[in-house]
């Protein structure tokens, strides 16, 4: 049986994980696969730390360039992550002819351009199943299962660490900093959480899902990001009065040649799938102009998903080298460059969630509501809540949900109201699904 | 660019959706393909219908034969149904060297050992996507993207009918038979239900997903199956009180060389990612031992999921015809055959969800119980049920909920219980996940 040669870049958990698994499951995959899967060598700048998992010493190396210059290797993963010396070990082995199997986001969600084109240039492979999405195969799905569909629509919880916090700001009651300072010592956030918890990630993400679906690169810059550091515990608790959850969503949208991509928390109905997507699971739904709404769902990090992904997309890099042609990476990502626009920020249309905490005066709510009116923004829904310490203050909360309307003219209507001094602090607005 | 001909045998409502995603996606499909897909001819006995799409005439005819023996055609897609002129066909084209692309769960859940083996002698691909979920791609992701995972545990939801009545059940307080009768009109349901509603239908589709799970054939009649005909709209108002929703499902188990299959009317917490699976929607989780769990969910059937997943397996043919290299169909599906063993169904272990109509008499709740502990049945829950129309007839529903035991030990306890005239009617016990 033909034998592929992979060299693994970084041996951290995920790369411990992928050792692991090429070493254990060889057999299998080999029956699957019609070709030997075999792992030549390891290079981390660290290769004495116990990985907690039986491995020939003989494999490690501290010489990335020394995998990549393998003529043994034919597969390089790359598990370093960043876009330092991971762009550089990327590019290099791309050049050398070698296929690359990465789960780098932000690498490809800043240089995917030229990373895909680099790669096209050498007619080799570059899969990143585990960029998005972990363990769920929602990178596979969007470039072969759903090949046959124009994708409409992308909804997806892409950060297993924000859905933690939301789920138990909802289920508990409490408020944001409180939970992430438990999810820091749990070991659900990162010390410094900003990447995850103010949007960031999920963003990087979106960018490698749109880029499949559309077939083009999404600059960073295009993409409106909000992150869920700001939410107040009393919005997640008012939303759940409208039978309502709030996920931190990234939304992917085609309308003709626009696309738009953005972040933010998002109001989504509790009957819905994502609404279900409850602690670090991650989902995302698709829906495509045959499939209708698909959706995936699984554990979005993690040593083991992250790997089983490593795994099946070095699987698929040996196949397409069997039979003597990389396909899909080469410039899948990038065929419809220059095709397509970006909906600017100001311009995204959605459902509104919004919070005023209206000062007890005769006239504030109607002369908010002729203000909304005015920027053309019309109500659906309004309460006044009840809320332990609003009445304290002198003010009192009052919830409205509003048709579809443009970014532009919910922030120009609030700014107004804000100014028209009819609320005590400044309006609260969250998307809705 | 390279062409790969495609002949479509049946030209009803999945045919018809097949040829016009062919037809509107040509050009969308030759760039992420590589390769362009080109719809040749179109067989049916009935060749004068309109389908509701435009289509060149000459393309239709009512000899499926001159398909098969047609040289610009390689890949032949059956979408005729059943286990006769079909499997005829799907043989023929076999052994003529094409690639068949099916829909039919039946035909391969029947013949899915010769038919593969047959593929496998002629080196053409077999292909059956849409044989499981319809737009799901289920089938995709158990061969390709998990492949470097051990399955542990499949738990599907693979019927639509069936899960739009139990979905109306549950809902509505409607008894089966007025929520069948209405969906027959509705047209969710057949004039004759027992393939969907006895759980047949969910059986095919189990045995092809465990199939691909663990390479072998599994025989039908391995299968237990247990529909939902008789299922009783209180059990149902029982299981919502003690937070479960009834779904029939098809659980698909492995524990070391033993598997088992089986489709029987279930208790799902309502927690539970699948608990949020309703009407006509289905959806499979996996357990692999990377992965951990995933879940999959989308419409189950009708045309354009259906023709969007036939469509991917073409694509997927033609990428493989591209490279000369038919790989996946070819006796992935009997590569262990041999290997394991099926569990029998009175060995199948759950936890279990009893109803008994307890007679009123001094020490029934006693002897039942000591009658279950005799046969190793211990109780996790129970409560005596509130029935308007029990009292009146002398006996009170008694739910118990227990903790795991053997269907054979289960069995005996009930039948003891029955014959010791303690309830006035045959016990109803559910199986739980």
């Amino acid at each position: 049986m033909k034998q592929i040669g992979v060299g693994l870049l970084g041996f951290g958990t995920v790369g411990a994980g992928v050792a692991d698994g090429l070493l254990r499951n060889q057999k299998t995959m080999a029956e699957r696969l019609g070709v030997e899967v075999v792992l030549k060598r390891i290079a981390d700048l660290d290769v004495t730390t116990d990985r907690g998992i039986s491995i020939d010493q003989k494999l490690l190396t501290t010489d990335a360039q020394s995998i990549i210059q393998d003529k043994d290797i034919q597969v390089v993963v790359e598990l370093i992550g960043g876009t330092g010396i991971a762009k550089t070990l990327v590019l290099a082995a791309l050049n050398a002819g070698k296929s690359v199997v990465t789960a780098n986001k932000k690498l490809l969600a800043e240089y995917g351009a030229e990373i895909f084109s680099v790669a096209a240039k050498n007619g080799v492979d570059i899969y990143f199943g585990a960029s998005v999405g972990g363990g769920i195969p929602i990178v596979r799905v969007l470039r072969e299962g759903l090949a046959g569909n124009e994708i409409q629509s992308i909804h997806g919880i892409l950060n297993g660490t924000c859905n933690y916090i939301l789920t138990r700001m909802e289920n508990e009651g409490l408020p944001f900093d409180a939970v992430l300072a438990d999810a820091q010592r749990a070991g659900y956030a990162e010390a410094n959480p900003g990447l995850d918890i103010d949007g960031f990630d999920t963003a990087h993400k979106a960018i490698i899902l749109a880029s499949l679906a559309y077939g083009f690169h999404v600059p960073m810059d295009a993409v409106l990001v909000e992150g869920i550091r700001n939410l107040n515990s009393m919005d997640v608790q008012f939303a759940a009065g409208f039978g309502y959850r709030i996920k931190l969503l990234a939304v992917i949208k085609r309308e003709g040649n626009q696309v738009e991509v953005r972040v933010s928390p998002t109001l989504v109905p509790m009957t819905h799938m994502l609404a279900s997507v409850s602690h670090v699971f991650n989902a995302a739904m698709v829906r495509g102009d045959l499939s209708g709404d698909t959706l995936y769902y699984g554990r979005g990090a993690g040593r083991e998903p992250t790997a089983s992904t490593v795994i099946g997309d070095i699987g698929d890099v040996a196949r397409n080298l069997l039979s003597g042609q990389p396909r899909y990476g080469r410039g899948v990502s990038i065929a419809n460059e220059g095709k397509f626009s970006m909906r600017v920020a100001s311009e995204i249309t959605s459902k509104y969630y919004i919070r005023l905490m209206v000062l007890d005066k005769a006239g504030s709510l109607g002369l908010m509501t002729t203000i909304l009116g005015r920027h053309g923004v019309s109500i659906l829904a309004a309460t006044q809540q009840e809320h332990p310490e609003s009445s304290k203050m002198g003010h009192v909360p009052v919830v409205m949900l509003t048709h579809d309307a443009k970014a532009s003219e919910i922030d120009c209507a609030l700014k107004e109201i804000f100014d028209a001094d009819v609320v005590s602090e400044l309006p609260v607005r969250l998307r809705m699904i």
